[in-house]
């Protein structure tokens, strides 16, 4: 089966997994599109060369039979209401980060769908699908390395704009690792501290830059992450998870060495795209094929949704404070069927 | 427009483009097998769940209008009378290595689509598609580092079975080296060497393993490269090309890095599979891509695959001599249309 | 002029430094040998097969006219007491770290130089003179990279004994961090936060193992520094100081590159000794340099001493809470003739 | 007992090994001074303001009692005359490579040497004390990657001036290849083809560089030894050692490692100087040692040198000819006591 898909949302991100549903993966099809903007919905039609209907609303696709999933790609503060919909329409939804901008509002969609008694939403955590973090955690699941003790991530953007504030530090960067690393572990949070470093001359005025953030998990693995947006040298995500017998870390990607001009040299990728980009397409093609053979999705779940809005709350309120910020995950949502895959270590 | 694909030939490398096509490629889907064995290509419908027809022959699949490029995938020998018929029907074809097994093969399938005035020819060569190569090609051709003067390529592998013979560490190993180095430097092969070194113990009876290949180009550049099929560690592709102002290489394809046990180490990969996995994918991918709008096929072309199968051939004749064995491409072939891609330097 | 030296101490370290004067370096000489047990002195002599006196105390070496510098190898406790009848008695001193195991202890020793209006003792911090450190160093300080914001410091063993005790971590295992990241930034600290991990199941009962300390400096540069003494794979040194403009680390000392059995690998020292081998020579070689040509001693000095014993002593104090602790470095001190090598940035 | 060498010759290689004597090792003393410009040898007794004779010939130092070995620093053509001087007289020699620049140069000195029934000569290929290098034949000799098969030498320098010439390429910068890996091995060179690929345009008129050595040894392990010397990027050394079970190669020395303006980079060395600077160290101050305690010196023998030579020429003859030509050792030179350390396998 064909999966035909709606998409809410036709900015950047939501033309790129229209062109990844059309272009490049295998079993979807874009049947229908809106955007706040029909005009943009139009001319991304027009662009894309889609097969696909002109929505007036998401209503309207939500209520079209002929659409079997959506793709939400709207701005963050309107996922809540889509995907709440969606999953009352019985539609699968695969919705880009954040699941929704509020704890109350992701708790919102849990329960919703809970009380649909089946996994209908996919939240955007490409990581988990990135072939490096897929290898990182078969090694530390392999024992080999004994317990995990202590997590080094490191996010370095090579700049960014005047509109990026401190607190998109958590939300649109750091929220990357705070998902992925709990993943990684099958542990969840306790409390966490933000210090803030000397900032970089080439922050823009009112941006702390870098950042670095400590958490604790509950069984005592500390993760010390850093955020720094303005690098200058490039994209570089760092992960390194500090064992009992070892160190496992993400290798960085290389395309080619270079000898040149007084230096062995590895270029660094320079755009985020790049480094995730199979990993975009691994998450969308994995979405599309549970949904084509009629199974839940097996990606991140509302649950992690919930869990990296929460914990980013956490994070935020922690920021400019000299204080540990405790975090409380409410391990009761999930109970039934709502699984938040392998980070539960009962 | 999805092209449908025929496909002649359903042994392990058959199915994995069939997969390939039906589950993780945008744009093609299988409507009609072939086999020599029909059980086989029945067993393949059914354990794929393809929606495809059963035919009785190749010429059943290259007379149905209903398919518009074929798969040619069976053995060696068979290629070049698939190819020749579908050139007649006037079907796109793509092509496993090798074109044909004879040089005067090859010459007939490119005369033939000479004929056909029209390119409908993509041979296998996916290394042409790997980033890693690309990326190398693109650093070479950015004329940063001066004219290439030597290059290095090595291709191991952990080990072959007893029925891997000497000529095949050229016509199935070193025939990849061969045409990307090749497209690499856009130069042709003038000579080559065969130096034998002292066999490793691990090699079958009869193999010599490893084996050395000196090759020179029109423009001077000597190539040297070791094929050893039995390294035992894994499967290791590299290619360092020396310029008059640097040195690029392929960077080892890593995921992660690790510390354990006295060492600091990254796992070396033992299938080729892996290694050129996306490659695979984005040969194919873009195999689609030009059928499906009416284009060209763009990728390694006919007169590619003829050169590859007549430098193999004088690399053959050069193994177990002490002497340079003269190769000479037959460069009128490439007038007209059939262009050999940026192999050329008028 | 041949630096005749007085060894106070011919423990382990004592007797390694004694085969270096006598072995390896050039222009010094032992002339005289005490330790609190005299038989392990004369074992000493006998073994080495100096042409050395065995003295009755430090008193009769140091009152000895052909004793030029004394090197003192003692244990911690003794150092204050040797050193400060040294600098009585007008010889120089190379001292193994600490400088005195007490804050007040170090002060003395300062006032006491300080009052002799030269320079006369060198503490034994010996990566300032580790090529890795020395150029990180220069490459800082080539501005290249704009102004540190955060460094990150590993230091890991393969394992240790029972008698290791958590507080060790800080006075015999991070002391070197606290002083070559003081060098390396020219900046001083101002508190210091420790934070505890889970233990690793190989640490000897009773230690905590990992630590983590986070410290602050003057100009706002945020060091993480792990502690981490039972690792199992080996020792492992890292240090990466994070730029305004790009990141430098010291790179991990390689002396062969293997790829067998699946691994790409590189041993990994198993002994600090091998790690800072060259630095020790160079230390002491510098040292005798000075001395043989009748100039202060320029390696670490003794306000250095004094300094990591103080932040050392912090370290501690933070051990074991949840706070922050602040450091004051007594700069008064620092006026005059005792130089702290390059860290004032007035 | 302090070695009193007497130097001759005070270029600039002498005098870095005077320096060496005097102001690094321990264990040995210049004392006595020549060169054919006197001139040049009073400068360099004056400038390094050494407590040395200037004596006006190498009879002269010869002769004299209070010499116990000498260093030949002068250039090649000379070394023969001073190195049969030094033997007739029981002096020890340490003496630059090349031992003589004729085959039978060498040879008059290996026979003088085995006449005297003691090994006197030591020549200073220092790669032999170079840790990578020892540490590379260590895991060699392990056994745990098997029998040797072919090796990749790399001999790479940034630039030369216009009178460096084909030759020298041998004879100046091939020659240490030549010794080391016939070290590493313990196996005696067959034959040698020269290949000439395309030559930079950076190479100075007349001088073909790169080229390419192919070399077979008894045992029938094939070895590619390259020299660019205009590399342009730096100074590069490298050796690779395959066997049947694994690879084994130098890794490249690296102080820092840099992520900088879109680079993971690694600083190359400019100089030969530094790269093996720990090696010349440790060659001369195992001569000293050895020449102190009255034993013969255990570095490379004269039989070594007149190895090298000896190949060299083949090497050279080989150069700008199409053909392998053959090496043959003459083996009944190492009979009795002049061992060459390590390379029988008898
Ligand atoms: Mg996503
Ligand atoms: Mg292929
Ligand atoms: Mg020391
Ligand atoms: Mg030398």
């Amino acid at each position: 089966m064909t999966v035909r898909f709606g998409v809410i949302g036709t900015g950047a991100i939501g033309q790129e997994h229209i062109r990844r549903v059309e272009k490049r993966l295998s079993g979807g099809k874009v049947v229908a599109v809106t955007d706040i903007s029909l005009d943009a919905a139009r001319h991304c039609i027009e662009a894309l060369e889609l097969d696909a209907q002109l929505c007036d609303s998401e209503d309207e696709i939500l209520q079209d039979s002929s659409v079997d999933a959506v793709i939400v790609t709207s701005w963050g503060p309107a996922h809540e209401g889509s995907v709440l919909k969606a999953i009352a329409a019985g539609k699968y939804v695969f919705v880009e980060k954040p699941l929704a901008t509020t704890v109350d509002g992701c708790l919102r969609i849990v329960e919703a769908e809970a009380r649909m008694g089946k996994r209908l939403v996919q939240v955007g955590f490409m990581r988990r699908y990135d072939a490096s973090y897929v290898t990182l955690k078969r090694e530390i699941e392999s024992g080999r390395y004994g317990a995990p003790l202590m997590v080094r991530c490191v996010h370095r953007n090579a700049c960014v704009d005047h509109r990026y504030t401190t607190d998109m530090a958590v939300l649109d960067t750091l929220i990357h690792e705070l998902d992925v690393t709990r993943w990684l572990l099958g542990d969840d949070y306790t409390c966490v501290q933000v210090l803030y470093p000397k900032t970089t001359r080439h922050a823009p005025s009112g941006l702390q830059d870098p950042q670095i953030f400590n958490l604790v998990t509950q069984s005592g693995v500390v993760i010390t992450a850093e955020v720094f947006v303005n690098c200058q040298y490039g994209y570089d995500i760092q992960c390194e998870v500090v064992c009992e017998d070892g160190v496992v870390s993400l290798a960085s990607p290389q395309a080619v060495d270079i000898r040149h001009a007084g230096l062995h040299a590895q270029p660094v990728m320079q755009d985020w795209r790049f480094r995730f980009s199979d990993a975009y397409d691994a998450e969308l093609q994995d979405f599309i094929d549970h949904v084509a053979r009629g199974a839940e999705p097996s990606g991140p779940s509302s649950f992690d949704g919930y869990v990296a809005t929460m914990v980013g709350q956490a994070c935020v309120s922690a920021q400019g404070r000299d204080e540990w910020v405790t975090i409380s995950v409410q391990k009761d949502l999930t109970i039934g069927f709502i699984r938040n895959n392998g980070n539960q270590r009962e």
